[in-house]
């Protein structure tokens, strides 16, 4: 059995708020760590909340990244699930950490879809699929 | 410590592969299945890569609700991240089981962001704020 995809849930706590809450900061910093891990960005959308918190969504051919932010807390929530072995998903989870200054950080990894391949054959990734619609 | 959201994992194996490699359908149900668990959508945006394959995410005030399918193993990966108590995620992951004809499903359930209330308070969670952009 394969996985077709990693899938990393990090928890960042103590993180500056004011950074968390700032939802121009957080496209930037997402977009930018995104690339940086080599990951082919499709979409993104980013939303404030009143009275604070963000939630936005990196679409990638390799799957997505997102986050929601509680700076009320000074807590956020990031997912990066990634597919293919051409990009590593930690460039991202370290930026953020570094980005939004968090003090504390809780990070699993857990393997999404296992699949036999069949004999003979790897198992194949989006990565070398092209994007037909948007 | 309570929780500030719940985080559903879902593996869809045995899908029909026409339906998990039809943008439209997949669009339309995750869409219903959302509204249908009582989550507020903000924004949403669906891709389908050539050969197959669908990837997409429904923004919620609630956290977000996300796929990734590959027909060609009859498998998506979805995920049903909520926060506060006044939707039901299971009503989501059991609405696409049904729609994909998913004849075996993994589910798993992680709590995120463990906070400590502060003494007298409870735990605030977005469903109570306002959007303020977009």
């Amino acid at each position: 059995m394969e996985a077709l995809g990693r899938h990393i849930l990090v928890e960042l706590y103590n993180c500056d708020n004011e950074k968390i809450n700032d939802v121009a900061y957080i496209e930037s910093s997402m977009l930018a760590a995104t690339r940086a891990s080599g990951a082919t960005i499709i979409s993104h959308n980013f939303h404030k909340f009143s009275p604070h918190g963000v939630s936005g969504v990196v679409v990638i051919a390799e799957s997505h990244v997102s986050i929601h932010s509680w700076p009320e807390y000074n807590y956020a929530a990031i997912d990066i699930f990634t597919c293919g072995d051409t990009i590593d998903p930690m460039i991202i989870r370290d930026t953020l950490k570094k980005d939004f200054q968090a003090e504390t950080i809780s990070s699993r990894e857990i393997k999404r879809g296992m699949i036999k391949p069949k004999a003979g054959k790897k198992l194949l990734h989006k990565p070398q699929q092209q994007i037909l619609e948007k």
